[in-house]
């Protein structure tokens, strides 16, 4: 029966694994939260034409793509960014400025599988939309280094290296390139780090034909810092909007977390100015998030021109990072109480036991069939769960129940009428 | 551009929508954690296989199919239950038991569009599987119960409507009916809720070719209390089974919220026991949630034969209920705090002070760009913030802030060194 498997690239979540996503998701609602972004979702599918008016006809290699019932050509989402640009754009003016948007989209793109990469992930994209000024890149990679530290990483786990696509303009222009050559140029050097030296040299011969260009280039990715840079391009704006950047990172004290690094450039072409690449420390895994300023998408897709800057976070390079570092959801018990009975107790007054602590948002668990009271215990262990109320014939005569703490191994005949307060107290000193 | 709207049948989630479906999805949490419910989630598509294997080639006219590009005949998922059945069936008896699973997916139909449906949408699933008992059966209705009050839904605004496949069945066969008639003969009567006596009566008419057959169907059909089947049905199983059950909700103190009805069928094939649907007071629109017994599903995947109970509710009818009756979530404001500042400021300051802010769990709104004051404190209204830090020049250099608590008016110089304990002070008064 080798079709009741999952399709290639995908995952089933048993109920530890989700306990991780969850952890996860809601680490990532938690800092969106506190960062004022608003969460936002778009169709899993949208019209094939959404992605192909950002990225040309190619996209459809890695694309899900159908034609429904209806004879619509439709593709499942490889990224939220083309519908946040459309339902801004549909929008027009009467979404407050500056939009400040989050999502968690579920994304699927038919790649090679490999280390770090399924065909169906998770992503958490942020968004700041309306705002040119360099602040917005700057609130935006707060958020990004935010989202990493809340996950319980920190700045020796991983860095943000950014640089800038106008800056690398203005450098290759300067160095007599033309704008036409760059897009070729972009899609080359971004995968620069996944090569040797020789082969990328190699590649740039091929594409450039020309050892004096070729070496134009290479001097352009030797420059190390900004100051390097200024040396020999004084006053320009690319330079100045970097260094402005890096002033408002340290005054929000993440000086440490940040890296100018010209080397990061992107693979795609959208991209209008700042770029930023979050990297565990060690650079053993691909990138965990990514970013920059994308000034263009929204009037392309017919809304007035809106400044925009946004990142995207992958849920499983940023799972093994985690993983490696032993970061891990705290284990909690299924039940706060389990209901134990007796095979000759009438259920009915545990199933008002049942009722009573439910209405009171405690949560039971309780045997559903009749079962051996020491093999209610043994589950109660299995499950972690600290308190038993036992229910015999005995306790139901008499309106009572004994409450036992698995904790300290105490037990206590309680009254009914006061069980919600003896559960209560216990439970808070957990 | 008409390619740039969504897809037939789907929807876009601005936030003031999301945090509609974001409330329906915390409250189905919440209540899925007090019922002891592990969550879990699968790929969101499968092989098609998996479908056909529950449903019939027929299912494919409803399914959004396409062939990927490896030649995998794929489905995106029109329910999870299928997916839950693979699972459960892979682990085999490595699951402890009772397994109580939930999930909140995202499905797919490919369907006439009409009134509270949609071709994508999403379900609340919750499943018990391990336990033939009807205990299982009353645990899960209960869940059903209070994933309805929990959202502030009461016994005026729904009831639940619970029938037995195995009665009807155990009715049909005493009354001359063969087995082999009676799929057909309950695809039928699930439709007829939706159809006048006289197009039943006809229907019926037509596919009995005999009206002293379909007269006993009628007569079935009229039965309005267990007591009266079991005049003519002493002893039967199915009968004592339910009477069990509605024992059990009685136990549980939710008699008032169910009640028997014969008419409750569910069209799938694939039900055993006992079945229900959730409907509003007014059974004005379709059915809120429905469920039942499933208890060869498991074994159809290639698992242990493994009994099993579950329902789905889905988002659209249920949000339409809620939206009739004025329920929606709490208005919250995007910030706890908005940081204002003049233009003169060095932001320097401002920056320093927003990820005090942070650090200590606040959120923050500031403006991004250089904005009038006035500017600042129509933004600060218009967002519903309550509290307001401004760092004006003068404060920055005496390294004060003035707070301002928008509620009441009250302004207070504050050195920075006691900001965070002032503004716990006045959150915590919300």
């Amino acid at each position: 029966m080798s079709t009741f498997t999952t399709p290639k690239g995908t995952r089933d979540f048993y109920p530890e694994a989700m306990v991780f996503r969850d952890f996860i998701f809601d680490m990532w609602t938690q800092t969106c939260r506190r960062y004022c972004f608003e969460h936002i979702d778009a169709p899993l599918f949208e019209h094939f034409e959404l992605y192909t008016q950002k990225s040309g006809e190619e996209i459809e290699r890695q694309l899900y793509t159908f034609v429904d019932k209806g004879g619509r050509k439709l593709a499942l989402r490889p990224e939220l960014t083309p519908s946040v640009a459309r339902m801004v754009a549909a929008k027009g003016t009467s979404l407050k400025r500056p939009i400040r948007w989050y999502s968690i989209p579920r994304l699927f793109r038919y790649e090679r599988m490999q280390k770090g990469r399924l065909r169906e992930f998770f992503q958490l994209n942020m968004d700041i939309l309306g705002i040119a000024e360099v602040s917005a890149d700057a609130e935006l990679i707060a958020a990004v280094i935010a989202m990493m530290t809340d996950l319980g990483l920190d700045k020796d786990d991983f860095s943000v290296l950014i640089s800038s696509r106008t800056l690398l303009e203005e450098l290759f222009v300067a160095s007599g390139f033309a704008q036409a050559e760059l897009p070729a140029l972009y899609a080359l050097l971004d995968k620069k780090p996944k090569m040797s030296a020789e082969e990328f040299e190699r590649k740039l011969n091929e594409q450039l034909h020309d050892p004096a260009r070729a070496a134009t280039i290479q001097k352009v990715f030797s420059y190390e810092t900004l100051d390097d840079i200024e040396k020999d391009f004084a006053g320009i704006q690319p330079l100045a909007d970097l260094m402005q950047l890096f002033s408002y990172l340290t005054a929000l004290g993440l000086a440490e977390y940040v890296r100018f690094d010209i080397g990061i450039v992107r693979g795609l072409a959208y991209y209008t100015g700042i770029v930023f690449e979050v990297f565990d420390k060690h650079k053993s895994m691909r990138a965990v998030a990514g970013g920059g300023r994308y000034d263009n998408l929204v009037s392309l897709y017919g809304g007035q021109s809106t400044p925009a800057v946004g990142f995207a976070a992958g849920d499983v390079v940023l799972g093994d990072l985690l993983m490696s570092r032993g970061i891990a959801p705290p284990v909690q018990a299924r039940a706060d109480v389990y209901l134990a009975e007796f095979a000759e107790t009438h259920p009915r007054y545990s199933l008002e036991l049942a009722s009573l602590l439910r209405s009171h948002r405690i949560s039971v668990e309780y045997s559903l069939k009749s079962t051996g009271f020491g093999k209610q215990m043994k589950q109660i262990n299995a499950l972690g769960i600290p308190l038993v109320v036992i229910a015999g014939s005995q306790e139901a005569e008499r309106n009572t129940v004994k409450v036992k703490d698995m904790r300290s191994g105490e037990e206590e005949i309680v009254d009914k009428s006061r069980l919600i307060a003896k559960l209560s107290d216990l439970l808070s000193h957990r």
